[in-house]
């Protein structure tokens, strides 16, 4: 997968793409990665990237020229149309199911805008995907691309060894994860539940089941709406409702 | 404000932290941070954070003693109890709203894990706030930190200029922005609404708030269920609903 990453900032992404598991997927040759600083393409004397908003209003809009021409210097050099991404509050919320998708394309470009609005032209005939990683306000779009990256990253064939790839897998099967617990059994007089030192591991995985469930439906009873439950997980359910 | 940022990869942060407006809020003293890199408070021999799970599956667990001790340090120093957030995929999900109510803490701690899943002791003993910017899963709690941070600390008092303030505040009404436009009024055959250069602000107005509310019905319409609407508003629905 290639990547590239429309940016005024590039300096603040090379810490997240350089280090960890993105420093080893680009080692692996999983991805490579180009900053645009579309501010390189503008044509004005000043270099300007942004302008006051038509209608007026406080804030500046990003400007379309600098972006369309990235853009199309993008598409010129590339094989087939990439997917071209812009990060704003307005998207589409962000989800593991998106990052699956996205994780089977080859060409990828993200447009960070930073603080300003975009203006609306850039969206109509550029943009294939708005996509908006929370309903929060950043500073720009520059962390959320990062966050885009790397749940894209993460997904791509060898880029994660067994080791890392379990125990954060809360959404894979529409739960929370479980609680985990690791060494020693008693730290300070908090300890580790017993059935999980038992050794029965039916045991053990009806207990990791049973509190997978009980934290989704005490702290995210959005995500079992659309949920398929067995016979069990509606009497669990029953009980705690009942509780 | 002041930040601590419990991490094994305190080199992941600078880009973020070190640019921009998060930049300029240390120099105007809005906040200061540091990093703990809890793998030098490990007491065993070859400086192990984390360790197999109890009960069997793959991955690793962080273990509790070098957050413990980390968490200790640092309240230890402070005059009052921070707050201790969590980043993690069961975690509440991330809001607005949890980024007004954090920018008026004087003292935060971020506990970030890296693939590995977190011992249960530390979610009940130390931490909180458990927080999750997203339903999507990431390498670590590293970017999940920083975007809590930007976003928290953009809203502490002077660090954002009315130019940085106003164009991407979806959200804070409750609804998506409306589209933006700058200069040229025609970009390569693409035209700017021509309400926008009427001069007629009252129009202008009117054209902003049936695009955001429309924005808002279209690809979020789960923001409206909880919102008041006026009646213009009522009508405006009406009409999208039946067409």
């Amino acid at each position: 997968m290639h990547i590239d990453i429309l940016t005024l900032f590039p300096e603040m992404f090379d810490g997240v793409l350089q280090n960890s598991i993105m420093k080893r997927a680009q080692e692996q040759n999983a991805f490579s990665y180009q900053y645009v600083n579309f501010r390189d393409y503008t044509i004005n004397k000043h270099n300007k990237v942004d302008d006051y908003p038509y209608g007026g209003g406080a804030g500046l809009v990003l400007s379309p020229q600098p972006i369309f021409d990235s853009i199309h210097d993008i598409k010129e050099k590339a094989d087939k149309p990439p997917r071209v991404v812009l990060l704003c509050p307005q998207g589409e919320p962000y989800s593991q199911q998106k990052a699956e998708e996205l994780s089977k394309e080859d060409h990828l470009v993200f447009i960070c805008g930073h603080y300003e609005g975009y203006d609306e032209r850039i969206r109509q005939e550029l943009v294939t995907d708005e996509i908006s990683i929370g309903d929060y306000v950043l500073t720009g779009g520059e962390l959320g691309a990062m966050v885009v990256i790397d749940s894209v990253v993460r997904l791509l064939p060898g880029v994660l060894g067994n080791a890392q790839s379990a125990p954060m897998d809360s959404f894979s099967n529409g739960l929370l994860e479980h609680p985990h617990y690791t060494r020693p059994a008693d730290f300070r007089g908090h300890q580790v539940p017993d059935v999980l030192l038992s050794g029965n591991h039916a045991k053990i995985e009806e207990w990791r089941h049973y509190q997978s469930l009980k934290r989704t439906f005490e702290r995210r009873p959005d995500l079992l709406k659309d949920r398929e439950l067995s016979a069990k997980e509606e009497s669990w359910l029953e009980e705690w409702k009942n509780s």
